[in-house]
């Protein structure tokens, strides 16, 4: 069969060992060729009953009882389950806040555990908020000036190489995306955290574009400190919180910055002096969205059930498959394939590049009802969610470039920056 | 008619202009006397509605594309909705995160703009976890040995004097639960800003036990800072993101501590360089959890249609019911006023206490199925929310208080510490 033939997408969906998982989500438009996943995942069925479960009946008629039926323990709980999907104990992942907020407790908690440190090092491929985070925590902390933002080469690869020689004795953290956001570049964990190590430097991994699109190990790596989020590829629902992870070794000289009542010791005897949990709780803070947290959890069941391992199979298969037609389609047009080739550097996303990518992605989504999205420059983003993202959906996004760009289609949409993308 | 004649109590309710409020609620269960609503208050049956809406269509069937279809304003729009019932202008009042993380956003903020001033006020009826929010942002601005923490000498009243006696040009920020969470007592906000202002200190009021329980004005208080919860008297579910406030001229000065990308200016620029906006978004951090977040709507909605003037008539006019209830039945029984008996001074909730609160705390859930809760040592907390509690439960509530204690029920109940109230 032809690489670009659609018989072959057909065959490829037909052989899919996860194709049962699309119809655990609720698809109203069975036309639209969802590839944002990646920014936010599609609406578990099973989510959707839950909300309803939680309104209706947790909070309408149970009332203040539910704390005593099982919110208290929303975070830990659904935290012990997350912590599967990352190679991490039951009792070393936590839900809280927003991943930008956890990342700031965890730098926080680092930098002042190591006071004497002075060097903070990240890259230029960071999601910019993780860097923003960065550049305040370590103004409160009087290392201002000491923040090594490490540049890209190309802007696709991690500059794994030139970090490691940027570690030394007064390095106090190193943080990265463990996959980055634009390009889709994966760290080796085990390698730089090791180096990291070598040095007596911790390392702080933002999981938001790992967690459930491809295995992570962190036990496995010997990490120290992770966040993530839970809107992607969890499908934990619009700005659900998000997850940390401290190495339980580590969970009792880290003290949590933003010192809130859920993370205290016997919270209901009132009393006024700060006590925290000795374990991870220390690192919870107010009373958490209980119903967008609630629905975190019948993603990260989904997940579970169908096992990391198989995702990740799926996952390789289709971005190579959406190489290969790039290859044959794409690349002549004028389309850069602006992530990483060999499968093992690759997350579950592909960028491709393109000079005109803002309108070809404007024309993506009007004219032919796919949804990628669009990170400047020129990053049309298209994120693969195996367990809804059919072979025939990446099939058909990929001949819609190619139309796009073939018949001038994209002439017709506005170069105006987006408001919201 | 007699002031301890159930048929009062039913008259009252008749003469209720709010009465038809209760109605808009989600109540399964008549028979249920809800009195914790200063802790979770009830489901509106249009945040029901809103729950579907929102997880259904916007999340279901819209995914990303909700982001530029609203979703993107909620913590703006909901806050100028709420700025209302509390006397700010609609571009001073936004929504974020919890009433811990906003506490500590707010707190480090003051503490930063007025660095050479060390002294941080507070009293010891503050909210506990206030109070370690309080000791860690000191901490970290290095000023931990200079929060004073006055006592009340009562318990019950906020030591006002003794508070404005504390303030010196050394003041950097004064901090107090505007209604306090134990007694219910109420600080006057505009005469402690101005003694405050005087000194050059800055104010910070948490607003958790105030809004939606009584008119709040911050502007004629001419308030600096101001945090609170939504899921108290705002009915806005449990855990639903909190709220802060800062005075239009104080928001170009002060700087977010947590700097996320929901506060940059053009975030979707990703520039690696953080410039924060000018405006009162500066204090986004991450993601809002945006199904929690919009269900705040629907309870602020009621309480503008119902206006804050009536419902604080309306509350008075209940906990002024309860004292006389208790005065005539309860005095002999051993209870005590832990609240204030001036209505000026008194907050949307009645302390009761006894020397067996807990036990008589159990009897009344479970032999009465009234719902109160406990604050140690002593204190059974009845909470009134008038847009849904009537006269007839305040009556049963403390019918059921006199009958535990006369026929001794509460002696089948255990007096083991709460694990959870």
């Amino acid at each position: 069969m032809d690489k670009t033939d659609l018989a072959r997408a057909q065959h490829l969906d037909q052989q899919d060992p996860l194709r049962s998982f699309r119809d655990r989500f609720m698809i109203t438009d069975q036309n639209l060729i969802y590839l944002d996943g990646n920014s936010l995942g599609r609406l578990p069925k099973s989510a959707q009953e839950k909300a309803h479960q939680v309104v209706d009946t947790e909070w309408g008629d149970q009332l203040i009882r539910s704390w005593g039926q099982g919110w208290m323990e929303t975070p830990t709980r659904i935290g012990a389950k997350l912590a599967k999907l990352i190679g991490a104990k039951p009792h070393e992942v936590i839900l809280a806040d927003s991943t930008s907020v956890n990342l700031f407790k965890l730098s926080m908690a680092a930098l002042e555990v190591q006071a004497g440190r002075q060097k903070i090092i990240t890259d230029d491929l960071n999601f910019p908020s993780d860097v923003y985070i960065l550049q305040r925590a370590a103004e409160l902390a009087g290392k201002e000036n000491r923040l090594a933002i490490i540049p890209s080469e190309d802007g696709i690869y991690g500059p794994a190489e030139r970090l490691a020689a940027e570690l030394d004795a007064d390095t106090v953290l190193l943080t990265l995306s463990h996959t980055v956001f634009k390009s889709g570049y994966t760290y080796d964990m085990a390698a730089l955290t090791a180096e990291a190590h070598q040095h007596g430097a911790l390392v702080l991994w933002d999981l938001s574009h790992s967690a459930g699109a491809l295995p992570v190990d962190l036990n496995a790596a010997n990490a120290d400190l992770a966040v993530g989020c839970t809107y992607k590829y969890l499908n934990g629902g619009p700005g659900a919180p998000a997850f940390l992870f401290v190495r339980e070794d580590l969970q009792e000289q880290l003290d949590n910055p933003i010192s809130g009542w859920m993370g205290q010791h016997r919270m209901f005897d009132f009393s006024l002096q700060y006590q925290p949990e000795a374990d991870l709780r220390k690192f919870l803070t107010g009373t958490p969205p209980v119903l967008s947290m609630s629905l975190i959890e019948p993603g990260v069941d989904l997940l579970l059930e169908a096992g990391m391992e198989a995702v990740r199979q799926k996952s390789l298969h289709q971005t190579q498959y959406l190489i290969e037609l790039w290859e044959n389609w794409l690349v002549p047009l004028g389309f850069s394939l602006n992530s990483p080739r060999q499968p093992e550097w690759r997350g579950s996303h592909i960028s491709l590049g393109h000079s005109e990518g803002l309108r070809i992605d404007r024309a993506l989504i009007d004219a032919y009802h796919v949804i990628p999205d669009f990170r400047a420059p020129d990053n049309i983003r298209l994120g693969i969610a195996p367990l809804y993202t059919s072979f025939e959906e990446v099939y058909r996004a990929a001949l819609a470039l190619k139309e796009i760009v073939e018949q001038r289609k994209y002439l017709d949409y506005s170069t105006e920056p987006p408001e919201v993308t």
